[in-house]
């Protein structure tokens, strides 16, 4: 019942998921008079799906802890996490509240040992193919503890979502000397630049290096990962703003774009955001995948093919084994 | 001596900056024989200057605290900002060490009184004109005083700069609602909200609101809006690239580039970062601006018109008659 357009869009983004895995089972939570429409009218999803009834939901601007407690315990997005922690399901996706989701996720499923706070991670495109970043918002504050936790998860989640087999890792900074930053970064870099996990740390990056790709991880505190990430979006929307402007300044530009719709077109698929959504929350002893809420269904779906691949990589036990092996 | 290309691009920069203010008289600190060939190519900014010999200079990679003792003491840009002190100069312009030429205007010129922390502040293209963001890297962390404090900078700046009569000012944080951010943040938005200086708060603003010209005034610590600058600029740099890599894809995309190329030159024009150029150090008794270190002689002419624009319109003035007025 989260996102924008539910649960249309969830639906839609279930039934392009259902091809890419014949062998995908779905239980959906929500209303069932709105959901019913949709399964009629898609015999093959409806084949594939359960749908447990609820008409409470949790809505985007609840705040998060309500969502802990009252009538709320019933709402679409606890029932979904609930059957992930009782074993009904592998992994929850849901477009709603993210700040309810991640509480919920956390209440319930609990974090894996060794992790004191989780992460979210997501992936994006640069200019040397694909990172990942975390935390993009899960904790505002993080210490030097947090920090180096979040690249041994970041390390994993990029060997799973990029296929990575050896990550660089760099620690978001003001500067890429050793002086600069508070002292929280300046522990967690002395800590990782004699840590063991099996990712390549390189030391601090700025933000240039985050579109650049100079590191496969890029490793920050939740308050900045947020404002970088926004950030970068923001600035990317200016820049198609600007280009369909330009392209449309004069007639010798307008006979321009004709010639270079074709690559125009493929230059927007490579930068598709719908390719780079869902929102992994690391950290937890069960798999939950955010999808922006303004996402269509081919987004929705690839927020699943996340949450696909982090189940079937087992995502949680490669995050303990890094951390048995991490001598710091 | 500062910057990539010392002393040409200054050099250069400041005969362009001689054509735009015919009274425009410099006092060049450095080393006289690397300075003396460029004078002798051009006699009629060697009439407007003044050389002031010294072969010592603050270099990029110097530990800024170094360059404020020692034998750094006759650094040029240490004796560019003892000019300004001493009334010889109404402003310094350096391309040099940002961290040194920030610890050396702070002790030179003191704070304005009600002040607490210098910010740099620096303006740059969005979706709707252009805005100011602060602090871009002076001050790592940040307490409410210090937000509310350069609230009022970055509303003086917005004036002089971009010309706005009424700013509008927004305070950046990982999300819109009252609950969002840290308590420092949540403080400072409290009194923004009830604060009466000649600008506009409207609240919390997201990374993605920078680029997109939500407000004329970004207000965020230095850690924060230094990484958001970077990645702004990464970003921007990235689709710059994308778009290039497009344009060459394919003979077709190739001809459209040739229609297209006037507009998108224009577009080039607009973004060109040289515009952008000059960053402002607010709060100080004394305007020192900070060139980017790798632009050229137009770039660098336009962080001495920033500078001009500076003591013209008398900021530190302007400063200390909003802080009489505010009552918080």
């Amino acid at each position: 019942m989260g996102g924008d357009k539910a649960p249309k869009v969830v639906l839609q983004g279930a039934e392009i998921a259902r091809k890419r895995y014949p062998n995908i089972k779905f239980i959906i939570y929500g209303d069932t008079a709105k959901i019913r429409p949709h399964m009629d009218q898609n015999p093959s999803l409806a084949e594939v799906s359960t749908i447990v009834h609820t008409d409470i939901a949790v809505s985007s601007s609840e705040k998060p802890s309500n969502a802990l407690r009252g009538p709320l315990k019933q709402s679409s997005m606890r029932l979904a996490i609930e059957a992930v922690k009782a074993g009904d399901a592998d992994c929850a996706v849901s477009a709603g509240n993210t700040g309810a989701l991640m509480g919920l996720s956390k209440i319930i499923y609990r974090m894996v040992p060794g992790i004191d706070r989780p992460a979210i991670a997501s992936f994006f495109p640069t200019l040397r193919g694909e990172s990942v970043m975390l935390d993009l918002g899960a904790n505002i504050q993080c210490d030097a503890d947090n920090l180096v936790q979040f690249a041994v998860m970041g390390n994993v989640f990029a060997r799973v979502a990029l296929g990575a087999n050896y990550p660089t890792i760099g620690l978001l900074n003001v500067g890429s000397e050793e002086l600069k930053g508070n002292d929280d970064i300046q522990e967690a870099h002395m800590r990782l630049k004699e840590s063991s996990f099996p990712g390549k740390y390189v030391g601090f990056i700025e933000g240039d290096d985050i579109a650049g790709g100079t590191t496969d991880v890029v490793v920050t505190d939740g308050f900045t990962g947020n404002i970088a990430l926004k950030t970068a979006e923001g600035t990317a929307h200016l820049s198609t703003e600007f280009l369909k402007r330009t392209f449309k300044s004069s007639i010798f530009a307008q006979i321009g774009y004709i010639f270079a719709a074709r690559a125009m077109r493929k230059l927007k698929h490579r930068l598709d955001p719908r390719k780079y959504n869902g929102a992994m929350f690391l950290g937890l002893n069960g798999v939950t995948v955010k999808s922006h809420g303004g996402t269509d269904g081919l987004g929705f779906a690839n927020a699943v093919s996340v949450a696909h691949d982090m189940v079937e990589a087992n995502v949680k036990e490669k995050i303990k084994e890094d951390l048995a092996n991490l001598e710091i």
